[in-house]
Parts: structure tokens; sequence; C-alpha cells
């Protein structure tokens, strides 16, 4: 076997994002304390970003009108304009945030980039994730860029068709089952997941069974490069 | 001179879409008409849409947080939480209202796409511009769809590249000078300039003088197929 494409998420998988979201929820938390438990604002929330889903999309912006939204409902319309002022400002400081690397992503990027093609494929807001990557200092290493607005068979089968490139010669490397994982073995792809210490719940999945045709899992990216040598070992 | 590529912004150009805003905003104005005079709201509003520009992009959840925004500053948080789920409500409505195609848009890329290869480019939300796209009852005619975060030089440079054609072989048609004419004709292209009805005052540019090279002006997109024909004679 050998791998013509290497695609990469972002999000989780080279540098953290659910940290951001989870410590802008902590502060909505606080926000509506005096209302209601955090179980239910949580689970509130997690209501109208699903509600939202299909018109917002993913990523900050969609969150941040998701917080503002479900705020007024908790409160029943009792929230002041402080306060929804101080939730859009979540939503900016998410957006301006420091890119904060994973371990060996760097080291990792840098030295398979010397014998792959690699791809960075990731969905949310288009104009976020491309300046996170333009921040991450590791956008050179990538020869593609692919921001998506969901991760599905269908949308992985586009970009594999704009690049020419079969399912049994990519190998896609993330740390959502959901997203990144099953999609591309429903394709006949080869996936890594490389599990992240916090996952969103919606990107929560049953990790498929040892043995699935196309699946691996590592501990943390400085495990790939012998993982793909090995991958790529003529049998 | 063979055009290889033809490309077609879409927002008021294929379809209806200042007209959106424009709607949203007169409801803004009213919301807020016992606080403020309308020009100094559209003033404001205008103000604030500039400033989070860079972080929140273009496109309507920007856009509906940034009514938001102003209506807390312009209220001195006296905005009730009834009044800003109105605007978030403006914004749904935006992203679900039917979409309306542009007189002779339909009839003039289905005939051009029997001949040439098209591309619409479009900037905005990544998801909304897509579920436009798909709804617009257009898309089979369009061989790419490239939705970018900005209309540069740059954005156009990276997709003709990724296209593989040159600036002199590519033909791109839109209504914003600002965003489909002027960075077209910076990277040696050919752009036909298709005025709108409204334009947003972020769009607005110098039309280029008569026998710039690379320009055209046409009243509507009935008049391109023969414009096209006469570029395309061998002189």
């Amino acid at each position: 076997m050998k791998f013509e494409l290497i695609a990469f998420d972002a999000d989780d998988t080279l540098w953290e994002n659910e940290s951001l979201y989870a410590r802008a929820q902590a502060r909505f938390r606080e926000l509506l304390a005096r209302y209601h438990p955090p179980e239910w604002i949580d689970a509130r929330l997690y209501q109208t970003e699903m509600r939202n889903l299909a018109h917002f999309g993913y990523g900050v912006k969609a969150f941040t009108l998701s917080m503002i939204e479900t705020a007024i409902e908790l409160t029943e319309g009792q929230i002041c304009g402080e306060d929804i002022k101080f939730l859009i400002d979540q939503g900016k400081q998410m957006l301006t945030a420091e890119i904060v690397l994973l371990e060996h992503a760097a080291e990792t990027v840098a030295r398979l980039s010397q014998a792959y093609s690699l791809m960075l494929v990731t969905k949310g807001d288009l104009l976020d994730q491309e300046s996170k990557v333009k921040r991450s200092g590791i956008q050179p290493y990538f020869e593609h860029i692919e921001i998506v607005s969901d991760k599905t068979p269908q949308s992985y089968a586009h970009v594999l068709q704009e690049h020419g490139v079969q399912p049994k010669n990519f190998l896609m490397i993330g740390n959502s089952l959901r997203s990144d994982v099953l999609p591309i073995l429903e394709l006949g792809g080869n996936a890594v997941y490389v599990p992240y210490v916090m996952t969103w719940m919606h990107e929560a999945a049953e990790t498929p069974p040892q043995g699935t045709p196309g699946f691996y899992q590592i501990e943390n990216l400085g495990q790939l490069p012998d993982l793909i040598a090995t991958l790529n070992k003529p049998s």
C-alpha cells in the first residue's frame, strides 16, 4: 500500500479547540447560575445548538448565537444587554485565542511532509479556520487546505474526486470518530483515530471493532510516522 | 482569445441577496426607532460590521451578531431579551429565505454550460452559501463551486492555481466592482460587471475607465452570451 494523500483534521487533532468551547461554556454557566443548575444549562444549550445546526452550521459564530438564544430562553427574556454583550465577547475571544499546538503535532507534520502530500480537512467557520491555519505556523507543510461545512462520506468523496485520489490511497487522521474516521471507512479509505482528552457530545460515536479494515488507533501523533511506515511496507 | 473557465459570483449576480439584508435592516431600524434616527442607526450598524469583519467575516451570522451588538450599544444595554430574539429570528429567516433567481440567470448559465466550464465563486458563510447553491436549482450547470472567505487578488490567484488556469483565460462575472471585477483585472484576467439595483456600501468602488483591458460591462445577464461570443472571435 502507498498513500498518495495524507489528511489531518485540525481542531483537537493538531491544536487545542474544545478547551476554548469548554471555557466559554463554563462562563455561560456562571452567568446563568442564579437562574438554573449547571446540568440544565448545558442540556438546553446543547439542544439549541442541535436545533440551529442545519442553519448555522459549525463554528464559533454559531455557538455564540446559540448561547445568546439559550440565555434569553432560560431567563425568560430577563437577561440584560450587558450580559449578552459578555457572550458576544466570549465568541470574539475564541476567534482570537492563541493557537496551542498539541504535543508532537509540529514535528510529525514536518517529518511526514518530506515524503507525502499532506492536506488539512477541517469544518467550521471559513474565515476562522483559515485564520487558525495561518496563525498555527504549520501551514507551509500542507499542500492543500480544505474547509468543509460538514464531514460526511459525500463531502470527503467530493474532496478526493477534486484531487483525483482513490479512497484506498487516502489516509485521514483525526480525533473525531464521527467526523474523521467513520465517513472515511464507509468510503473504503484508511483512518487513524487519535483520541483527545475531551470530545464534544455531538462528535461522540462508537469505536469500530478491532480488525476493521482501514482502521487504526494511536495514543498521540508521535506514533504516527512509525504506523505509516509499517502500513506502507510491502506485504 | 478562448476562455478556459468562466466564473460567476452568486449573491446579487445570479440571485437576490442584498434585498434580504435591506429588509432585515429596515426591521432593525424600526426596532430602535424610539431611541435614534434611522441614519444614525444605519451608520452605527455599518461601523460595527466593519469593526467585526476581521473576526466574523461576511455572511448572515456575522450580520446578526453585529445587529445584536449595535442594538445593545444604541440602547445602552436597555434592549430586552425578546427584541434580541427578534434579531436572531431575522437572521434565521435570511438563512431560509426562498432563492429568487435574477432575470436571465437560469437560461444564460444553462446555455453557457454547453460550451464552457463554469464555476461559482462566492463569499460568506460556508454552509449558507452551499445551501443556497443547492436550493437555487442551477447547481448542475457548474463544474466547480468555490466558497472563499474574501475575494482578493490572492484568493482568486489561489483558485486559478488550483484549477490550473491562467488569468488571461479566465472570465469572472459579478455585480461587485470591489469583489468581482477589480481583483481580477489586477491579476490580468477578464471581468464582466453586471450592476445590481442595490449595492452594499462596503462593496462600492469606482468603475474602471472605458477601455481598461479585460473590463466589460453589461446591463443584464441576457447580454452575456453575445458578449462572450464577440470576445472569443478570432481577431
